[in-house]
Formats: C-alpha cells, sequence, structure tokens
C-alpha cells in the first residue's frame, strides 16, 4: 500500500460500535435468558435477509420512513435495510400462506439513520430480539396474555423482578376516546402520536402541541385530558365501564371488553401486578389495531425533563425530526433522553394484508431492545462494581517448566492439549517453544483460567502430569498442585471442574450463567 | 392502504433467502457445534457492524472488490456492506492496539453481489464462522497448527470423519517457485490466481491462460508445471527440499521449513493424515503471507467439468466477472459449479499495519462456510431419507376434554401451563376458549410434542390432571395416560423428560442436539 494510505478514518460508522471481550459475552447471556424463555413458549427461529426489497418496507413507518437506510442502485433491485423484524415477518407469513399459525422468534440487528446516544443504547445499527404469534381463529386475548406472560419471565429471568412495569393500552380504545371527545377522523393518527409524548412531557406541553401546531379544538383537548391521565388496573377499568357516553362508541366498547377478557387471563397467568393500564400509552407505529404495551424500568425517563428545554423546544417545533438526521453528536450525555422503553409491541391484525390480502392473518407480538437492556445492566454492575464475566471459558492452561537444558516441551505440551480437546476440555497453551514459566501463569492469570496442568521433563517420564488450582491461599495443601497419571488426566480435570463449580456456585456450569445474569438485581 | 398497492413483488431480494423452521434448526445446531469447538481453543466472540466506513474496505480484495455493496449516500459517511469478517477484524485490531494478543471468533453474515447458485449454498448474503489468532511475538507455525487442529474438530463433530481433506500449502513456497521457474515479479500474483483454478479447470486451460491470456513465456509454464501438479504429505516436503534450485530461493526455503515445523506439529495434535500438502492450492486474495488451506469434501467439486464447457469458456475469458454479475439466474442447476471449499484460510501477516503501522500484528485463521456446509448436510439427509428436526421444542401439550356443558376450562389451562412455565418446562396450549379434543392432539402431534397434560372437571375437583406420552402403541399400559397430582406435576414430567431421552438417545437433551447432526455422516 502506498503510505498516503494511511490516512484511514480508523472507526465504525457513526451509530454502530463493535462488542468485544465481557461486553460481548454480557450480551450474549442476555440472548440466552431471552431465548430460553422464546423457546419454553414454542417459539420457533425464523431469519431473514438484512436487506429487504424497497417496496416492502414502503409506507409501514409513517414519518420515520426517512429514518431507513437505503442500499446503492448498482443495477438490478433496489433494497434498504430492515428497519424492525415485524414487518419481514409480515412479508414471510405473506409468502407462506399456508402457515395458518406460528409462534417465531428472531434475535437480529435492525437500522435506523436516527441521532444516537450510544452510552444509552440508542444506536443506528441494534439488536432487537421478537416473539410474535401469528394465527387465524384464535379466540380473542389468549395468545396476547401468553405473550403478555413471556415478557414477564423474560425480565424475572433478567433478575429485574418487582423492578419494572408493563404499561398497557388498547388501540380500539384510544380511538374510541378520541372519537367520543370529538376528534376528526382525519386527526385521530397525529393527535395520538402527540398523547404518546406523555412519558417526556407534561400535559401542557402536549395541548399545546394538539391546539397550536395541530389544529385541535381547545375544548376537544380538554376533554381528551380527563382520559389520557388516567391510569390503574381493574378499577380503571370498571370506572370506564361505568361511562355511558364511552360505552355508547363501538370501538371503545370492544376495547373495553377485550381489555376484561385480558385481565382475566393475566389473573390466571400470574402477572396481572406487573401491568399498569396506561390511557396516555399510544405508540407511534401505524400497523397496531388491538392492545399495545411497552415495558419501562429505572433509566426509561428522562433523568429531568425540564433540565433540557432545548431539547423542548426542539421536539416541540416541527425541526425535530431534521434536527435528529443533521446534528451529528453523540448525545449519550443529554439528560433529557432516557434509553425509553426496554420492550414494545402490540397485536396488528392488519399488516400481513397490506402484502396479500389472500394471507391475512393476526398477529400479536413483543420487541426486547437488547442494547438498552444490556446498557441498564451494565451500569448497575459498574455501580455495584461486580465482578466482569470472564471474556473466554479456558478451564486449563497447559504450561511447562525445567531448569538448565530446558527443551520447552512444545511437543508434549500439544500432545496434552490435543488430549484435553478430545475429552471436550476447553485448554490453551503458550505459543512459544520455551516460554518462561512466569510467562504462563501471566497469561493463564489474565485469561482468568482455574486449573494449570504443568509439565516437566521428569514427571513425564513417569507419565504423571502437575494438575494445580490457580488461586489457591499459601498453606492450602494443594497449592502446590498434585501429581496426576496423563492417561487420567481428562477425568481428573472434569472432576475437579465439577467440584469447583459446585463449591464456587454451589450449580452446574449453565446454570452459572443464568446466576450470573441473576445476579444482577435492579 | 390503497388497492393498487397490493401489487408488491413478494419475495427477498436476489441471492437472500429466508431461514425457518426445521433448515433455521439445522443451521443453528451446526453453529453449534462449531461455537463450541472454538470456546474449547479460547476463543472470545467479536461482533463488528454490517457496514464499515468505505474506505476501510477499499483495496482490500483486489477484483472482487466490485462485488462489494455499498449503502446509498443519504448524507453524512459513505459506507459499505462487509464483504468478510477478516477486514472488520484487522480493523478492530489497528482500534485497539493495547491487544497483543487474542483469539477471537465471530458468527455473521457477510455480503457479495456475486451470482447466486441458491441451492448449492452460494448466496449473496451469506453467514461465515470465523476463528482468527492475533499474536505478536509467537513462535512460527504454533498458532497456524493449531488453527489446522480446529477445523479437524469441527468437521469430526459435524460427523464427516474422514470424508473431507484439508488443501494446504505456503504462499511463501509458491512465490519461491514462481521465481525460480522465471515468472516476472509483476506477473506473480496474477500466474498464482491461474494456478488457483486448478481444482476446477485442467492443466491445458490454466497454461492456455498463462500463456496465451497473461503473456506468459510458455518454457515458463511448462517448469511451472512440474511443480503445481504436485500434492502429497512428508513425501512431497522431503522431495523439495532435495531440490537445490528450490532450495536456493530465500521465500522457498523459509516456506519449506515452516512446512516442516507445521507437519511436525500437526503429528503433536494428531491430525497429519488429514492434510494434503498440494501445491496447486494459491487462495485468491491478496493478503495471505504464509500458510494458506482450504477443506474439501464430497460435493465440493464441480460434477464434471467438461459438461459444461460455456461456463468454462465463460470462464478462460476476460468476460467472466462481468457476466457473474450481470446474468439474473440463479445458478444453482448448472454442473460446472459445485460448493467449493467448505472453509478457508491462512496467515495475514501485513493486514493489520494497511490500517495503522503503530497496530501491526501478526494473524492466522479460517473462515467455515456454514451455508455450504448446511447445504452438503441436507442434501445427505433428504438422501438418506433422515427424520426431520423439530422446528420447535416444547414438552408438553397442555388439553382440555369434558361432555356436555364443557366450559373449555381455558383458566384451568393457563393455569397450569404457568406452573410448567415457572418450572422452565417447555409447554404450550391451544388458543380457543373451548377447543374440540382431537383438534388439540393434532396440533401436539404437528408439533411433535412428547408429551399432553390432559385436564378434566372431575379430575381437577380431586386436584389431579392426566399425563400421556404421546404415539404410545395399542395395549401400552399407559396409553391412555396416567393420573398426576398437580402439586407433583412439574417434577414428574421433568422425570418423564429424562426417562424419555435416555430410553430414546440414551443421552440428554444436550448431547441429543449433538447426536443428531453427527449422526449425519458423510
Amino acid at each position: 500500500m502506498p503510505k498516503e494510505k494511511l490516512s484511514f478514518n480508523l472507526k465504525t460508522p457513526k451509530g454502530t460500535k463493535d462488542w468485544a471481550g465481557p461486553d460481548a459475552l454480557l450480551r450474549d447471556r442476555i440472548f440466552t435468558t431471552i431465548t430460553n424463555v422464546f423457546k419454553r413458549h414454542g417459539g420457533t427461529a425464523l431469519d431473514t435477509p438484512v436487506f429487504e426489497l424497497r417496496e416492502i418496507l414502503a409506507g409501514k413507518y409513517g414519518e420515520d420512513s426517512k429514518l431507513i437506510y437505503d442500499l446503492q442502485d448498482q443495477g438490478g433491485e433496489l433494497c434498504s435495510l430492515r428497519y424492525d423484524l415485524t414487518v419481514p415477518f409480515a412479508r414471510w407469513l405473506a409468502m407462506n400462506p399456508d402457515v395458518r399459525s406460528i409462534k417465531r422468534y428472531h434475535i437480529a440487528k435492525v437500522y435506523r439513520r436516527d441521532q444516537p446516544a450510544m452510552t444509552k443504547g440508542r444506536m443506528r445499527e441494534f439488536y432487537q430480539c421478537d416473539f410474535d404469534i401469528a394465527g387465524a381463529n384464535f379466540d380473542p386475548m389468549v395468545p396476547d396474555a401468553e405473550v403478555l406472560r413471556l415478557i414477564t419471565e423474560v425480565f424475572d429471568e433478567l433478575g429485574w423482578k418487582g423492578d419494572y412495569t408493563i404499561k398497557v393500552n388498547h388501540r380500539k380504545v384510544l380511538d374510541g376516546v378520541f372519537e367520543v371527545c370529538g376528534v376528526p377522523k382525519e386527526k385521530i393518527r397525529t393527535i395520538s402520536s402527540a398523547v404518546d409524548k406523555l412519558d417526556k412531557l407534561p400535559w401542557v406541553d402536549v395541548r399545546k402541541e394538539m391546539v397550536d401546531e395541530k389544529g385541535l379544538d381547545s375544548t376537544v383537548a380538554d376533554k381528551i385530558e380527563t382520559y389520557v391521565v388516567r391510569k390503574g388496573a381493574r378499577d380503571l377499568l370498571d370506572s370506564l365501564k361505568g361511562d355511558e357516553t364511552l360505552l355508547a362508541n363501538g370501538n371503545a366498547k370492544t376495547g373495553l371488553e377485550e381489555m376484561g377478557l385480558l385481565m382475566d387471563y393475566l389473573e390466571a397467568f400470574n402477572v396481572l401486578d406487573k401491568i399498569s393500564f396506561d390511557m396516555s400509552l399510544a405508540r407511534g407505529l401505524d400497523y397496531y389495531t388491538g392492545v399495545i404495551y411497552e415495558v419501562v424500568t429505572e433509566g426509561s425517563a428522562p433523568a429531568t425533563s425540564s433540565s433540557a428545554p432545548e431539547a423542548q423546544k426542539l421536539q416541540r417545533s416541527g425541526k425535530k425530526e431534521k434536527a435528529r438526521v443533521d446534528v451529528d453528536e453523540d448525545r449519550s450525555n443529554d439528560p433529557s433522553i432516557g434509553v425509553g422503553s426496554v420492550a414494545a409491541g402490540g397485536r396488528y391484525d392488519e399488516l400481513v394484508g397490506m402484502f396479500s390480502s389472500k394471507a391475512q392473518i393476526p398477529c400479536v407480538g413483543i420487541s426486547f431492545g437488547v442494547d438498552r437492556i444490556f446498557s441498564i445492566i451494565k451500569a448497575r454492575m459498574e455501580r455495584e462494581k461486580s465482578e466482569a464475566l470472564r471474556s473466554s471459558e479456558v478451564d486449563v492452561y497447559v504450561m511447562a517448566f525445567g531448569g538448565k537444558g530446558f527443551t520447552g516441551l512444545l511437543k508434549e505440551r500439544m500432545h496434552i492439549c490435543r488430549t484435553l480437546w478430545d475429552a471436550g476440555i476447553k485448554a490453551e497453551f503458550f505459543y512459544k517453544t520455551k516460554p518462561k514459566l512466569p510467562q504462563q501463569f501471566k497469561a493463564a492469570e489474565a485469561g482468568s483460567v482455574p486449573f494449570a496442568v504443568i509439565l516437566g521433563e521428569d514427571e513425564l517420564a513417569a507419565g504423571e502430569v502437575r494438575i494445580k488450582e490457580m488461586g489457591l491461599p499459601e498453606g492450602h495443601p494443594e497449592k502446590d498442585g498434585v501429581l496426576v497419571k496423563i492417561a487420567m488426566l481428562p477425568s481428573e480435570v472434569k472432576s475437579r471442574l465439577e467440584q469447583r463449580n459446585t463449591k464456587v456456585n454451589g450449580d452446574t456450569d449453565e446454570e452459572v450463567v443464568a446466576g450470573k445474569v441473576q445476579a444482577l438485581e435492579v
């Protein structure tokens, strides 16, 4: 390469990052926890391409369509990177009309040309973990209730028991409310978007947006307020059911009946106490048709909404979207940004029909924002100074030592490693023909490898090697390790590993992993 | 949506596909097998963005650069989809100069605007599974030998024992041969590319390309022939070491010494018999500097190279590349295309230095082509009519039945499911308030669910449910199931699942998975 080429811009593209070491491992363990729950509920894997034909994505995301990444036209089809996993799933269902019932999960990256806030887990490339149930002829709210139950299993098993809330609302209830309050039909979606901001802005600002920007009659706005500020559980449902004006509206009536059924089922699933029926929840996407939900936890909300008047002004003004795309800094330190919801979803009965009316099939699902979940867990670990996870899982470091004339025993170390690998044991050795013993110990310690197997000329001649648990205290009877016959080495290592895991964690390897994630309680 | 919008082109982009059901599961199991081997050798996960700054990829892939997917310029940075996982790894190493030693693995999709041959696993979007060892100051060929050992573990554990060959060569040996034969310096890479085609074309065609197209002196070509047609093991090495002209060349001498070391180490690792020292192996990419290798197996080679003269003519003519990009069909049925190598790699000591001379670090690695491996395993399963893998892993189907006035017992079914889920058991139920019993059995059978738990009014009143193993033969004492106390249900299900796995497979669940993949012997 010519010299001047060395002036590379050495970085990942804006809003993206590399995942390495303990971070990558922690994230993988979150994936494992979530995947296990998905499988427990009968989920089957679906994997779709990272890009779709552009026309597949068109008309699905409303104003956010401008955040879609397009591939360059290099001849052939026009494609775009996927924006979520829901539209690809709907496209797949439309292409496979024989599938009349499926629970599918999909864990993959999605792409949005949004303004990043990296340390808060708001990225341009980020993972979603989706679980959706599609099926014709299911009875109302039964799969919906199972999705909500599944959400509680995920967060309980991540160790957040008691420290998260699932906000639930129903599009039909909301539409009914807007109709009853007198919102003109063509303004329902835009007024709904304004309501959705109530988690970030006070009512007075939302009202201003409705009246000043969106031209809503101020008496209508005032009526809306009496509904959307309400939250509760069965009490709220009962009070709404006593509202005869509301009940006279078809949408509201259906929505409230379904919310009643849902609560009954959530009680049977023992998760009613995790739910908040929240009339201000509206969700941005157009395709929802029934129940909608969002999971919030400590860290979801902005620190103080009043501390960032600039951001609010930007948000209220029409320039918000443009600013999000053009301003070129990471907004991680902007206090007006929380990580947002950590999971969200709802029922979308008509999305598949947008691709093929023949294949039309009702769906309900949930998407977990793993990068945000990761950010919260990591911040907590740092606060609590938890021990970082090991980035490799090596159990044995094979080393050699000897006095004057030491050959390095390279082939012998290789032979011992091969014996361990053949037995499925994770092992490594130093890539030097004649390494010094401290070098080898240092490498084993750097990787937190629990056991050393040490080769010496004399011991080898006797068909033996020394096995030594790392980090034993002075005076421990096995501080210098014990000699074992080479033929017995794999079984000896396995039983010592098992003992050690029981001693340290009272549990098997697999469960240690789950335990580590669970130990990170909110 | 307006009606005319329903004329969507309902497909995935060219050269891409969805992965669902048993295919997705089989592929995931291949990933698991490979990941386990990677971890056994101390691999740590690295995940990089799907796109890189365009300048990072520039100048790394020679002629194949035209196959790179670019993102559209939507303002901001110019980016391209990654073409492999090696260059992103090198970029990461250059950005993290403190890392002086790492074994990293990366399993992710890469993108090439090549001509697809879908059923043979040649796609535009496909998975690679990479394992690489980077490290300064390692002794020659030690990590290289471990990478080759790792390759054998992967294929042995996929059940291909004895049915694959690792072709190995050394760039320095090859360069030495070209120098000794009299290839002008500036023609070495292009002549090397011609030699690389010897796995698809007879020598006479390769010679023609060298002499007629690339202007090589015909006596030089004839000298090259005496070397590149040779393959073997230690015998070949010994014979080359007896070639004084060759040994007088510095590159050849170093290369042959390293090949000798490598063979010694491979013997210590017990994998020498899987290796073929193949002088015709050249590998296309520019960045290799030392040992290179490729794994071939049944299905790697084209059916008959003579049966597709058109394809050969295309390949020999300069128009090949253009044709690959423009012709718009899937070439799955073209007999001139085998799946190609199923894994390939080598040493690349200077790639990281192309990004940052300060961070320069030698590397060696391997990339497994999982989609090709999948295609071969799947074709074999179809030939052998192996039972397809289940696409979900549900263990229990919870159902209800009753006579006249049957309520459907929906909440009771929910309650039982919740009890099973709480115990970590994979369970599902029918999403109807009053399902018929045959409907429920049909659903359980469709999913090959091994156990049914059946609820009836009378049994519930007695605090009991019926547990029934599916598919028991007529006359079996438990054909109609057995009653168990609800409080005992989770432990009863667990012990029955364990018994069943031992009965069916003589092994635990986890090992059943590995067994299934291993059972698919070549």
